[in-house]
């Protein structure tokens, strides 16, 4: 026929029956259709526009099968999405799921949980799109040599109100949220002993013990906080590492930033050289009016402030970094991608 | 690092540029914010609700690299989201573009055309945007050991009258778009001499000679026409083969249909197999009210009634076929995969 060699991909439809059906249990209010048709259709508020955001996670290059447990691998394919979505102060919608994935891991999932690739994925992702009301309502899944999964995250936010990078103005303090550094710590970890971790099922192992790196927290509820309160001018997710974002905020918004080594909230067990360059903490950084007043904290998430905005000097890199009594350019040195 | 070994593909950032510069010089109005921030931002009329759709294109599976040349592969991964926009009735928005490139296809591409891969297969696809106004809004992009697309498609719709696949209705007639088997029938050609089609490098060597499988038009603007002139009840697009798409209305519907053999259009050298069960022709398959006044062609595309649509009734198949004047069951028997 009109196919290619080698298609249909035998249990296909039947793991797409059993994703339909778990996916089923999270509706969102603006998903008017979701799985089933030609496209699924969303409506936002009248006064909403719509944040889109796309992520790739591939297989020994973003997670490892070996290393990271599958729910792990799951909840970081959202997380990634939603990060992107707390960063323009969005409230998500909706996620559309593609999955390519290796013959060996395609097993059919059971209809809650069983203990296939595939089922354990869908737990650890389920289990974070429930806690954030976001609805699957599409995507695409096929047999493939080599796994990997694309993910789309859709957010509303009021019209022209999003957080974007461009926005820091001369005078801001520059903040982050949480602490950083303690993914890449956690990374370390997994390298070196990647069978302790093999058990962390869910998040619910994290209730005493955060695991920035097999199960970051998106901060939506801090980007909303901060959009709503006005307390940002720009803010960006820390996924590529923490001198990457500020490269990316300094070009955007066209000023210089200067950053204090001593006041940046160091994860557990993370060096300053993580904290600046690890990445994949999925917190968010943003520059706050000198007016603004800060809140310690929002919603249990602390809130530090690192440094300030000031004008671009000729001569002066756009990132610098007070360390140890000296002043240093700070070159992006976390992971490149595109956006 | 925070990262996996062997990450940051060291011409990914110049691809990135390469392609953005590329993709600027496509826009819509409803992209209040492109590439280059957390999120894109899309802004619906206040009347009209967004169409999402993905599609996942993997090498050796739904294209092979030593048969389609990059510009078809970049045209129809595009164009497979694209004819599911047309049909919902919806008018194209923007893209968002995951690609995974093997480090082979993976150098960066010139400015405006040059001959590496990446290169080819934007020529391929952005020719396809312009002509349809989609903006590239977004993305993700990895070297891998594998090559593949996924892409997202985005559209508006007025609230309410996006064309469903459950609108169907008994006494309605049962329609195509265009010709149907073509675009297996070349994919056959393909498969015995793809040196012939390597050569077929844009839409310009179409003018005389359509290459439905190489390079299948999405109905755009014959999905709008049908839902603003209120010509089709119920709509969906010819991707997986008629007798495949027949089955998903009938049930959507809950209806019977029937079809009649020698009244399907057949493509260019295409066998009735080919049309019933090809798929990947991108034509329309619509239903349309008994009173309404069909036309013969939309935009320059014939129209053709092929069958209707009757109450389900027991014992006798959804979907049946009068073929040398016997009527008989027509099962699903094109390519399943996910929506």
């Amino acid at each position: 026929m009109a196919q290619l060699p080698g298609n249909p991909g035998t249990g296909e439809l039947a793991m797409l029956r059993a994703i339909c059906s778990r996916a089923a249990n999270i509706s969102n209010v603006r998903v008017t259709l979701g799985i089933g048709d030609d496209c699924a259709l969303l409506r936002p508020g009248r006064s909403e526009e719509l944040a889109v955001t796309t992520d790739l996670s591939i297989a020994e290059r973003h997670f490892r099968l070996d290393w990271h447990p599958p729910e792990s691998v799951g909840h970081r394919t959202l997380a990634r999405g939603l990060s992107d979505l707390a960063a323009m102060g969005a409230q998500p919608v909706a996620a559309f799921l593609s999955l390519a994935l290796q013959p060996k891991l395609a097993r059919a999932p059971g209809r809650r949980t069983g203990n296939g690739w595939l089922d354990r994925f869908l737990d650890g992702f389920l289990a974070l799109a429930a806690q954030h009301g976001v609805a699957l309502a599409g995507g695409d899944l096929a047999e493939s040599p080599l796994t990997l999964a694309d993910i789309v995250l859709t957010g509303v936010v009021p019209r022209g109100e999003a957080l974007l990078r461009s926005g820091a103005e001369v005078g801001d303090r520059v903040c982050v949220t949480g602490t950083l550094g303690g993914a890449a710590a956690e990374l370390a970890k997994l390298a070196a002993h990647p069978r302790r971790f093999s058990r962390l099922r869910s998040a619910a192992d994290l209730a005493h013990h955060p695991h920035p790196h097999l199960y970051p927290q998106p901060r939506i509820a801090q980007g909303l906080a901060l959009r709503r309160r006005g307390l940002a001018t720009a803010a960006l997710d820390i996924s590529d590492g923490l001198s990457t974002e500020l490269a990316h905020l300094a070009v955007a918004s066209g000023v210089h930033i200067e950053i204090d080594a001593s006041r940046i909230p160091l994860g557990h067990g993370a060096t300053l050289d993580q904290a600046l360059h690890g990445g994949e903490d999925y917190e968010l950084l943003f520059t706050s009016p000198a007016r603004a007043r800060l809140p310690r904290a929002i919603a249990g998430v602390p809130i530090t402030v690192i440094g300030s905005v000031a004008n671009l000097r000729r001569g002066v890199a756009a990132v610098t970094l007070l360390h140890n009594g000296a002043r240093q350019p700070l070159s992006p040195r976390g992971w490149e991608h595109f956006r």
